[in-house]
């Protein structure tokens, strides 16, 4: 079958790989329809981190079951499935109170075969899967897609940020995380959403999904005009979405006394000190998403079509057009490049 | 009057000063019944934080209203009352959140007059102060006292970690806000309360305040301990209750994915970074107790009874022998020491 591997920084290939086989008796093979490529691929790509070795790359998909494990009893072949980026047993204590991605069992996928390929092989998968209520129609593809991570990734921002009624949200980064993160806002009833966004097209899109404020303002003049918003207090919820220090601070600095603040970006080179956080009576929560804990409610909402987080896709490409779409993305001339397969 | 001033690191003396007088007609005047030496005004007396003038100390503080502001109307002349550290209006919106230590008109007790004398001034009295439903017997005196900081603390520190029933809390930190947060997490409903401890008579109070567990272990290994006693996950919730970096660090290691690390310690140089709260999913939130939101409860519970935090004090001296406390305290040889006034 074609996969996406990625030899050295900038050196990604779609190439002819051998087909993923089931290993352990509760794994699923699936069939892609779709697949996309993250931000957090660019970190390799931009050699931000080390590519030591050809590495498959990939962990957003959606697609159909061809094969289970004789212990996997949930998941059917000729399901059409969507997974999160860690396989969970969704079973134990820590699954049990949402935290999917720390399960005691979790797998990071791509390890063994990433999801930029025609097809892959997903660990725990009754745990890690969850199937569609029927076949979709092909135009709901990439909102399932996205609900795959940055949907999920953009929801638990948004609820570690306590988003809700009433309350005023700032969101950092218009990538397609924060895109997502304002759209979960206003799904989850905020009062008002405001955006950072330099970018018309993203700007756009931001109104559309549901911001109220798209300013310009980066740094410490956007935590003054949020500010300026809120009377003087700052935000009830700010949803980090880029993973910076700056970006960490910005939010932080953004939320009023006793707000909180979701992050979600994957930190890098971040610091916090005592004074950050003591005297500022913020709330911290965040890390790796647990997707699967929304993923039930995320897909109903797409088949009911109240929500179409597909929008953020603004490339779509073949898979073997996957170096293009890497190229287009580091250079931002797309917010997110969907694969099809 | 007699007052407690601090004219250098291990310098401290009793002297006469001037009688508080009303400056604003939101202000009160208290005599106090009794006061007390924090743990925070080690800072200054062991030199980590600057001496650079004669410091009056002192900021807890329960006693009788002599004189009140033209604008007070909640609190009368004769009430018996308690108050926190911060002055608060208790009606703005932050305050109404429960965060009345960041209240957008707060002040700090002690830049005009300390609570270790015989009386003090204590602006915004209808928003700080909470008056006893009458006089109270003497023997109930420690107990109010304690809940003007260290109770209220230490009941924070349990409350930012969501301590409840079925809970696991793991509690850093054995001096009086540790052990107050041992009684609040207890009667806060948790199933399990962890502390560290090496020293006898603390750890027979927290036993005696509702630790199930008393360690002796410190660093990774109360972490790798708290672990074995939690099926390997963690502790629920982590108090913090020492306020460096090592202990903060102890306590989101001691918890488990998704759960809450309240931190009340006052924080000096510590350094959290993006991996220390990325991938261990742990929620975050402290900072300066805002005690008075919890005052009425637990001066109703003291009212009645149910509990009695006065025990944490283990010494008590007259006013005129605050030196002898203040090295008592520095010593170790007292976990906290009253004050009669």
């Amino acid at each position: 079958m074609r996969a996406v591997v990625m030899h050295a920084p900038r050196d990604v290939r779609v190439e002819d790989v051998a087909d993923p086989v089931v290993q352990k008796p509760t794994d699923a093979i699936i069939r892609l329809a779709a697949t996309c490529i993250c931000g957090s691929d660019l970190w390799p790509y931009r050699g931000t981190d080390e590519v030591s070795e050809p590495l498959r790359m990939g962990h957003e998909y959606c697609g159909t079951v061809e094969e289970v494990g004789a212990d996997v009893h949930d998941i059917e072949v000729g399901d059409f499935v969507i997974g999160s980026f860690f396989a969970s047993d969704n079973t134990c204590e820590i699954c049990r109170a949402g935290y999917q991605t720390s399960c005691i069992h979790r797998e990071v996928l791509g390890t063994s075969g990433g999801a930029q390929a025609q097809r892959m092989r997903v660990p725990l998968a009754d745990g890690t899967l969850v199937a569609t209520p029927g076949q979709p129609d092909p135009e709901l593809i990439p909102s399932l897609l996205a609900a795959s991570d940055v949907l999920g990734t953009g929801w638990f921002g948004a609820v570690a940020a306590e988003a809700g009624p009433g309350k005023t949200v700032a969101v950092i980064g218009d990538g397609a995380v924060g895109l997502c993160a304002v759209l979960a806002a206003k799904q989850l009833g905020a009062e008002r959403v405001i955006i950072s966004s330099r970018h018309a097209d993203r700007q756009a899109l931001a109104r559309e999904l549901g911001a109220t404020d798209v300013l310009s303002e980066r740094g410490e003049a956007f935590i003054t005009k949020v500010k300026e918003l809120t009377d003087g207090l700052g935000a009830h919820s700010a949803v980090e979405a880029v993973g910076t220090h700056e970006s960490m601070h910005q939010a932080i600095g953004a939320t009023r006394a006793g707000g909180h603040v979701g992050f979600v970006g994957v930190l890098h080179d971040v610091a916090i000190t005592g004074e950050d956080i003591f005297m500022t009576h913020v709330h911290l929560h965040g890390g790796p998403a647990p997707v699967r804990r929304f993923l039930p409610e995320l897909v109903q909402l797409i088949w009911d079509r109240k929500i179409d987080p597909g929008k953020v896709f603004d490339l779509t490409l073949p898979l073997d057009g996957a170096a293009e779409g890497y190229q287009a993305m580091d250079q931002r001339r797309a917010t997110k490049v969907l694969l099809t397969v």
